[in-house]
C-alpha cells in the first residue's frame, strides 16, 4: 500500500476498500438467495412426503413429527450456510479463519470427542423419528430396558418401566429396537404331562379345551393350537400350545390359557 | 521496511504501526460489543425459559439449577471469544498462533485424549441438569449402582447406597438413567400354591384378602389385583399379584402383602 | 491490479475476468461430459451383470434389487462429481474452499463421528443387497434376533420375531448372517434309553420306526437315521437321530419324530 | 540481503539483527511478567480456597493436599509458557518449529498413544485428590478391588486388601469410586423361619431381642428393626432385619446380630 | 502473463503451454512404461511362486487361487498408479488436487470410517487365500460358527452349518481359524466305572475290547488306548480312552467306541 | 541466483554457501552443548534419587534398576535431540523434512498403530520399574495370571506359574498389580457346625484350640481369632477364623488350622 | 524463465538443469553410501548378538531365527531409505510428493486402518521370534487355544490342538503367552476322604504310598508330597498331593498317582 517512492497511495487504498465493499454486498445477496431457495426446497420436500404418507393415517401425530423433522433440517442448513458465509467474510478482511479455528483446535478436539456422543444421540434420534421405529405409548425394548414409550426426544427417549421406574435412555445407546406394539402377538404355553399319559389323547383333549376357550375370548386372532411334543425326558413330556392374540393381550391370554390347560390336565390325571 | 536505496524508511514503519494500533482498537471495541451482546442473549434466554417452566413448581431448586446452567453457558462463550480475540491479536503482530499451537500439539494431543473423559463428564453432566433427569434425594440406578442422589456435579454425581456406601460416579459412566422416584410404583408378589388346590377358589380368596388389605393401607393407589396363573409345574401353581403404590412405599407394601397372602394360604391349606 | 504508476489498469482486469469466464465454460463442459460418461458406464455395468445373473431366476425381485443398487451407485457418483466441480469453481474465483471446509472442521469432525454409524449402515446394507445374503420372507438370525425378514433397507433391516415383535436392526449391527432359508434343514432328536436296555435292539427298533415314519411324511428329504450312542452315564444311554427335511419343516418333523420315538420307547420298556 | 547490484548490504543486516535482538528482549520481559503473574494467581487461588475450606477441619492432611495440587497447577502453567516462549524464539530466528515438530510426528504419535494412559492416570488422580473422593485409611472399592487406601499418588493408588495383598491400581482404571468410610453403615441380616411358625409372633420376639441387643452395643446408631417378610417359599419364610451402625462396625454387629437371632429362633422352635 | 507495460504477451503464453504439453507427453510415456513393468513383475512373481508350490499338489484349485490373487495385486497396482498420474496431471494444469481432496474430506472421512470394515474384510480375505488357511469343503470353526466351507470370497466366507443354516461371515470377523480338516483327528471317550470295581482289571478288559474293535475299523489310525484314571470321586472312577482316526470319522468312531465300552462295562458288572 | 541481466552471480552463491556453513557449525556446537548438559542433568538426577533412597536398603538390586532407568532416559533424550538436529540441518539445505515425513505418512501411520502396543509396553514397564511395583521372586497376580516373577523386562514380564508354566506377559496387559509379597498375609478358615450345637461353647472351644495352635507355630504373627457367626441356614452355622501370618506361609497355616479345627469339631460332636 | 523483455533465456534454463543434475548425482552417491553403511551395521549387530548367545546352545534353530530377523530388519531399512530418496528426487523435479500422497489419503487412510492389523501381526511376530517366547514343538496356550506349535510365522502362528484341529492364530491375537514346555511341571491330585477317617493316619499312609510310587517312576523330579487339608465340609475332608515331574509327563504321573491313591484309600476304608 506504499509505493517505492515512499508515499501513501490513498487512491489505491480507496480502490481496494471499494472492491471489498462490492464483494461484501454481492456475498450478502448470494447468501440470502441461497438461504431462501434452500429453505423452500426443504419445506416442499417435507410437504410432498407428508402428503404422500398421510392420506390415510391419523393426522395429528404425523403432523407433529413432520414439524420436528423439518425444523431440524432447516436449522442444520441455516447454521452451515451462516458458517460458510462468515468464513468468506473473514477471508475478505484478510483474516485467516483457518488459523483461528486451528488455534481453537485443542479445545475443539477435546470438545469434539466429548460432544461426539451428543451428535450420535441426535443422528440416531433423527432416524428413529424419520423411520417411525417407535411411537409414544408403544411397548418396546430399548437398550435392555422394557417399557412404554413416554417421550421421544432428539437426545433422550423416556420409557416407563412395568414397575413404575422412568428410564432416560440416550438415543446413542439404542441399537436394535424391539417394538412389541406392531401387529398381533403370539401367546405361548408349554405344558408338561407325565410320561405314562397317552400323548395322542392328551393332545386331543387339550385341543378341544383350546377350541372351547377360543370361542369365549375375542382377543384371540388365531385359535390356540397344540403343536406337539416339544421335548421329553424320563418323567415328563412337554407339549407346546401357541395362539395369536391382539396386541398387548398376549400375557392375559397366556395366563387364562395356563389356567384352562391346568384344569384339563387335572381331569386327564383323575381319569 | 528498507527500500532498495538501503535507507530506513521511518515514515513507512510509523505508518504500518499506526495501522496496527487502529486495527487493535477496532478489534477491542468489536470484542467488547460482541461479548456484551452474547452475555445478554444468554441471560435473556435462560430468564425466559425459567419463567415459562417455573410458574407452578417449587422455585428454589430450579433457581439453583438455572444459575448453574447460565454460568456454564456464559463461561464457555467468554473463553471461546477470548481465544478468538487473542488469536487475531497475535496475527496482527505477525505471530503465527497456528505454529505455536501446532508446536503444542504433541503435548496437546496427549492431554486432549486424557482430558477427553473430563469433557465427556461435563457434557453429560450438563444434560443431566438441563433435562432434570435426576434430582437430589431421588432414588435412582446409575452405572449399575442403586442409591439416593446426594449431589449432582458437573464432573461427578454422588449416590448414597442402601448399605451406607458413598458412590462417586463420573458422569461419563452414566448412560441410561433409571429414576425410581418419578410417579407411582408397582408392588409385585408371586405366590406359589400347591397343585391340588382349586385355582378359582384360591384366586377368589386371595382377591378378598387383597381388597381388605387395600382398605387399611393408604399408600396403595390401585388395589392389589390377582392377575392369574403366571406359571406352573408338576407341584406348584404360581399366582401373580400386583398393586400400584405411592413412590418409595412399594417395598413396604410388598412385605405386608406377602405376610397377608401367606396367612391366607395357610387358611386355604388348613381347610 | 494497479500498476506501479498508481493507475487502475482496466484492460488487465477485463483480460483476467475473460480468462476466468473461459475457464468456467471449459469446466462446465468437462463436468457434463464426465457425468454423462460415468452414468452410462454405471448403467451398462448393472445391465450386463443383471443379464448374466437373471437368465434363470425369478425376475421381479432381482429387478427391484438392481434398480436400488444402480440408483445408489449413480447418486454417489453424482454427488462426488458435483463436489469436485464446486471446489474447482470456488478456486477459480479465488476463494479457498479448503479454508472454509477446514473452518467447518469442528462441526464436521463431530458430525463425521456421529454420522459414521450412518455410513457404516449404508455400506453394510449395500453389500447385503449386492450379495443377496438375505431376502424378504427368509427366516434368519441377525445380531442375536431370530425372525422372518420383513424389509431390507439401506439403513435398517426389519425382522418379525416368532412372538410377533418387530425388530428394527441398524445394518451396522449385522455382522455374520445366519440364513436358515437356504437349502434343506436337519432335524435332530436325542433319545435317552435306560441303561439296562439292549442297545443293538433299541437301535434296530428305532430305525424301523423311523423308516415307517419317513414313508408317511413327504417333507422328509433323507430318512431319519439313528446315528448311535451320543453319550451315556450311570443311568441313561443317549441315542441321536437325525433327518434331512424340507426348509422350515424341521421343527414340525422334530415334533412328530419325538412323538413316534416316545411311543417306540414305551413299547420297548413294556416288553 | 544482497541488493541487485550484487553487493553485501552490511548496514541492512545489522539493522535486521538489531530488530531481532530488541524483539528478543521484549519477549523475555513479557515472558517473565506473565510467568510471575500466573504463578501468583495460582498461589492466591489455592490460598483462598484453602482458607475457606479448612476453617473447621483437620489441617495437616488438607495442607499436604493443597501443596500437591498447587505444585501440579504451577508446573503445568510453567511448562506450557516455556513451550510457547521457545516457539516464538525459534520463529524469531527463522526456524520453523512446526516443521521440526511435524518431523517428530511419527515418534510423537506413537509415544502420544502410549503415554495417553499416563496422562489419563494423572488427570483422574488430580480429580480424586481435588474432590477428596478417597483418603488414606478409607475402606474403599476401586476397579473391583476392596481394601484400605495406603497411598494416593498421581499415577497409582495403593490399596491393602483384606488378605494382606497390596494392590497397585493405575488411576485410569478407577471409574466409579465406592467409599465405605463416609458416614454410618447399614448392617443387614436375613433370617429364615419355618413355614408353620406364626409370623406375627416371630417378628415380635425377634424385635424384642433386637431391642435388648441394641442396649448392650454402642456401635449401633439406629436400633435393629425387623422389616417384615422379604420372601417365602413352600418351606421357609425369610424375615429381614436392618440396623444402622458406626462406620467399619457393620460386620461385627452383623455377626453378633446373627448369633442373637439364631438363639431367639432356637427358643421359638423349642416352644 | 501481462507485463508491466500492460500488454498481453502472447509469445510467453504460447511458450508456457508448450512446456505443459511436453511435460504431459513425458508423463504419459513414463506412466505407460511403469505400468507395463509393474504388471509384468507381478505376473512373473506369481508365476514363479506357482511353479515352486504346485509341482506336486492338485493343480486345479491352486490355479484358481493364483488367478484371484494375481488379479487383486494387479488391480491395486493399477488404481494406485492411475491415482498418482491423475494427481500430477491436475498439478500440471495448476489445479491443486490437495485442495479438492481436502474439500472431499468430510465426506471422505465418514466414508473412510464406514469403508474401513470393507478394507479389513478384503485384507483378511487376501491372507486367508494366500496362506490357504481354509479350503472349500473343509470342516472349520470361524467366528464362533461350525460348518463346512461353501465359498471363500474376498469380503465374505460362506459356511454351511450342521443343521443346514447358511452362514455369511464377513472376513473381518474371522480372527483365529480352527480347521478340523487338516490331518488325523483324535476320538476321546470318558468312561465312568463304579468305585468298587478293580481298576487294574477294568483297564485290562477295556484295552482288550479296544484292540478287538481296532481290527474291525479301518478308519482308526492308532488303536484306542485306555490312558488311565482321569478323575474320581466317592462313587465313580473315570477312565479316559483316546484313539487317532481318519479325518471326519472321529464322531462315528466315538459313537461306536462308546457302544463297545458300554457293553464291556455291563459284562464287568454282571461278573 | 541469476540476476536479471542473465549472468551467474558467483559471489552471491559463495556468500550464501558461506552463511550455510557458518550456521551449520553454530548448530553442531549448540547440539553438542545441549546434549552434554542434558546427559549430565539426567545422570545427576538419578544419582541424587539413588542416594536418597538407598541409604538403608539392599544395594545391588536398586543399582541394577537405577542403571536400567538412567539408560532409558538417556537414550530417549539422545534420539529426540538427534532428530531435531537432523531436521534443522535438512532445512538448512533447503530440503523440507516435513514433506518427506508426510510422504512417509501412510507407512508411518500403519506402523504407528502397530507399534503403539510396543510403546505402551515400554511406558508401562518403565513405571513398574520406577515405582518398584513388583520385584523378582515376588508372588503376584498380573493380567489374570498367578505366579512368581522370574524377570521384569521393558516389553514383557515373565511369571512362573504354580504348575510350572512360564507366562510371557506383555507389559501393556498389566493393569492393576496384585502383589502378594508385600507384608504379612491373612489366613482365613470358615468352619460349619451343625445347627444344634451351642454357639457360645463352640466358639470358646475353638478359640482355645487356636490359642494352643498359635504357640506351636512361629509363622503366625497375630493369633487365630474366631470372629463369630458369618452366616447360617437351617442346618449349619458357619464360624469364621482369621489369623495374620508371615508372608507366603498363609496357605500352610490355613491347612494346619483346618486340621486342628476339624479335630476340635469331632470332639464337640462326640461330646 | 522468461525475462521481462519477453525472450527465452536459454542460458539460465541450461544452468538450472545443470544444478539439478549435479544435485541428483550427489543424492545418489549419498543414498548408496548410507544404504551400504546401514546394511553393514545391521549385519554386524546380528552377528555379534548371535555369537554371544549361541556359544552353548543348539546352533541350527537359532541360525534360522537369526536369518529371519536380520532379513526383516534389512528390508525395513531398505524400503524406508528408498522412500526418502524418491521423495527428495520428486522434490528436485519440482513435483510435490506431499500433494500426491495427500491425494492418496482417502485410499491410504482406509487401507491404513485395514492394514493396521497386518502390521500389528508382524510387530508381535517379530518380538515372539526375538524373545524366543515359543519354539516349534512347544506345548503352549495362545489366545485361548491349547496345542503344540507347528510353525511360527510373521503373520500367523500354527498350533496343532489335542484333538487334531489345526489352529491358525494371527499374531496380533496373541497377548500373554503361556508356555508349558519351559522347565519341570507340577502334578496335582486332590483326594477326598470321608469325615470319620483319622486325618493324621490317612496323611501318613498316603505319604508312604507316594514315597513308594516315587521310587518306581523316574519322570518324578521331586517326590509327591501330601500337603494337608485343603478344604472340608460335613461329609468329606479333601487332601492335596503335589509332585514335580519332567516336562509333558505331568498328566501321566497324575493319572498313575490317582490310581495309587485310590487303592490306598480303599485299603484305609476296608480297615
Amino acid at each position: 500500500m506504499i509505493d517505492w517512492i515512499g508515499q501513501v497511495n490513498w487512491m489505491q487504498i480507496l480502490f481496494n476498500w471499494g472492491i471489498v465493499v462490492v464483494k461484501l454486498i454481492v456475498l450478502i445477496i448470494i447468501y440470502l438467495i441461497v438461504k431462501s431457495i434452500g429453505q423452500r426446497a426443504i419445506h416442499k420436500a417435507f410437504e410432498r412426503k407428508h402428503n404422500q404418507e398421510n392420506s390415510v393415517k391419523d393426522d395429528t401425530i404425523s403432523l407433529g413429527r413432520k414439524k420436528t423433522l423439518q425444523s431440524i433440517a432447516s436449522n442444520i442448513f441455516s447454521y452451515f450456510l451462516l458458517f460458510v458465509f462468515l468464513g468468506i467474510v473473514f477471508e475478505l478482511f484478510g483474516l485467516d479463519i483457518k488459523a483461528l479455528l486451528a488455534g481453537a483446535g485443542i479445545i475443539g478436539l477435546a470438545i469434539g470427542f466429548g460432544a461426539q456422543g451428543l451428535v450420535s444421540d441426535v443422528v440416531t434420534g433423527f432416524f428413529i423419528l424419520l423411520e417411525k421405529q417407535i411411537d409414544v405409548d408403544d411397548y418396546v425394548t430399548l437398550a435392555g430396558y422394557d417399557g412404554i414409550v413416554e417421550e421421544i426426544g432428539l437426545r433422550t427417549t423416556k420409557l416407563r418401566g412395568f414397575d413404575g421406574t422412568l428410564y432416560y435412555i440416550p438415543n446413542r445407546e439404542i441399537g436394535s429396537v424391539s417394538n412389541h406394539s406392531r401387529g398381533n402377538m403370539q401367546a405361548l404355553v408349554d405344558i408338561a404331562i407325565t410320561c405314562d399319559t397317552n400323548i395322542d389323547e392328551a393332545i386331543r383333549t387339550m385341543q378341544q379345551a383350546c377350541d372351547t376357550f377360543a370361542l369365549t375370548e375375542n382377543a384371540i386372532i388365531e385359535g390356540p393350537d397344540v403343536l406337539g411334543v416339544e421335548s421329553f425326558d424320563s418323567s415328563n413330556v412337554v407339549l407346546r400350545v401357541i395362539c395369536k392374540t391382539k396386541n398387548m393381550e398376549q400375557w392375559n391370554i397366556e395366563r387364562k390359557l395356563r389356567k384352562v390347560l391346568k384344569e384339563v390336565l387335572d381331569e386327564i390325571k383323575s381319569d
